[in-house]
């Protein structure tokens, strides 16, 4: 199966058809799914099996309103419509129909209507239920060294083989999701601590936030649970350059991370080709590779594509 | 009018709905058109005027055939189909239809099927005739220094106030247009020669592809022709740091350029809100302010909004 090029770790991190480069494929996928709707707006897709459990209200209790291919989810206010979900999601976990669910974290995100608005807060683990639009941070700590073939190396963590997704994969050298409430800043403040035990001044004043990337993932095996379940995702990316810090080493704090390693970018690349980073965390990955000069027109003949789809624009509203 | 915001110059630049954001407004508009074809892939959009003008042999010669809302040019090889559509550019530059074939280049843009096979190549200034994917690239020259606000400075041409399109307008260090047969390195080095007399060793030496921006750009008054031709447009970006060659100074070679600026990016910004740039410029500086972290998620409302959409996905190939 292996090597994978970068555009097969993309077509495996954005799996679900886009509707700007392949429209007809894009309307064919979607006519399997119902929409989730909050008024006018698409703010979630729903596989047909939860479309059909949250249409019956035995199952997931009396908040939700269907009409032909729309499901909507009642509630006047954001409160109203968080407790509603949870109360589905209490009923579902009751009755164990979903295996997602059983990867519960006890930390809530934010689901947004247009300008930013809070529409409800829902449990993590449940938001690829909904097909909802969820966000993190993503950072990539590294050293320019002529040292190193290619001349840069990254802090290359391996997730621990206890973790219920993706155990023993490679990672970015910090990632976590945005709780509902929290900016993408201070997110990366917490998670550098948490994760990798970088100092917070340190962090405050060299972690620069240099983009965004986006993509539809369709779940794997890997990651736990149902597979298919859709999860479109927004991840926030930032660069920590410790050139000149070279004093400052990762190590694990909590129990996420094994081990961290200082790997040169022909050596990651290597690793991207045997299929040992999480899904998107190589895209992570690709996106730092094409800032930073090392995936370019000459070397990448699908480079147009790749930048492009790395930044993958969704009909869902945006925090 | 002013100030713009940042989501107002990318509306600027990339006016046409988007099939993944706007799924309604973009067939609502795309029922409007004619697609080209290429076998079974879209290879352009045409207006209503220019496809009528196609279907009728008087005007257009026998080289297209009409199906439906789709229209097809005739040539079983990328000589005879490039041949074919300049006699048809010869004929309505004969009979003075088209204004913007008053901008006649003499220069060659290259349209791709899929995989980069060459599907035929065709006059520049004709491309947006046809709503044609067409390529180009971008520099930005610029230095770190404390003595700027913001601690960096951009250098920053004025076009020629004797220019067919935005004459007098800001633009990026360096910028043009991929001609057929060129790759997109070979081009920056010959624009940094042409345009800012850039010595071709440091060029070769420290240009750095950083990425691709992409949008469709739907032409105004000021780019010269008629107005509401449609312009999908792919720009590799380069940043050339000249940080540690201050010696270094862009300077007028042909007669593109007016002359250069070195200005801070307190001052850009004040410039991009006052609409003095070139519409596709702005983007190219709106992509640099985002990976150099000076619009961050922090202080700026539309971030990720404005980060996918400078990365359009196209239905057209890619080269």
């Amino acid at each position: 199966m292996p090597p994978y090029t970068p555009l097969d770790l993309l077509n495996l991190g954005d799996g679900f058809p886009s509707a700007s480069s392949h429209p007809s494929l894009y309307f064919e996928s979607l006519s399997t799914l119902t929409l989730l709707l909050h008024e006018t707006h698409t703010i979630g897709y729903l596989l047909p099996s939860i479309a059909s459990t949250l249409r019956d209200p035995h199952l997931s209790g009396p908040h939700w309103s269907s009409n032909g291919n729309t499901i909507t989810l009642q509630g006047s206010t954001a409160e109203e419509r968080s407790s509603n979900i949870h109360a589905t999601l209490n009923l579902w976990r009751a009755q164990h129909l979903f295996r997602v669910l059983d990867g519960w974290r006890d930390e809530l995100y934010a689901v947004y209507a247009p300008r930013g608005e809070l529409l409800f807060t829902i449990e993590r683990s449940a938001a690829a239920l909904f097909g909802l639009l969820t966000y993190g941070v993503h950072l990539t700590a590294f050293i320019h060294d002529p040292a190193y073939p290619g001349g840069l190396a990254l802090w290359i963590p391996t997730r621990s083989r206890t973790k219920a997704t993706y155990p023993g994969y490679l990672d970015n050298t910090v990632a976590g999701g945005i709780s509902a409430g929290y900016t993408a800043f201070e997110t990366i403040v917490k998670e550098c601590a948490e994760e990798a035990s970088l100092p917070e001044v340190l962090v405050r004043e060299k972690a620069k936030c240099v983009g965004a990337i986006s993509y539809f993932y369709v779940r794997s095996e890997g990651a736990g649970g149902e597979s298919g379940l859709l999860q479109p995702e927004v991840q926030y990316c930032y660069d920590l350059d410790l050139s000149d810090r070279r004093d400052v080493v990762p190590r694990p704090c909590d129990d996420e991370v094994e081990g961290f390693e200082l790997l040169g970018v022909e050596e990651v690349k290597r690793r991207l080709g045997e299929g040992k980073f999480k899904p998107n965390c190589a895209l992570v990955i690709l996106d730092f590779f094409v800032r930073h000069n090392i995936l370019t027109p000459e070397n990448e003949p699908h480079y147009l594509e790749i930048v492009a789809r790395l930044h993958r624009t969704f009909e869902f509203p945006l925090r």
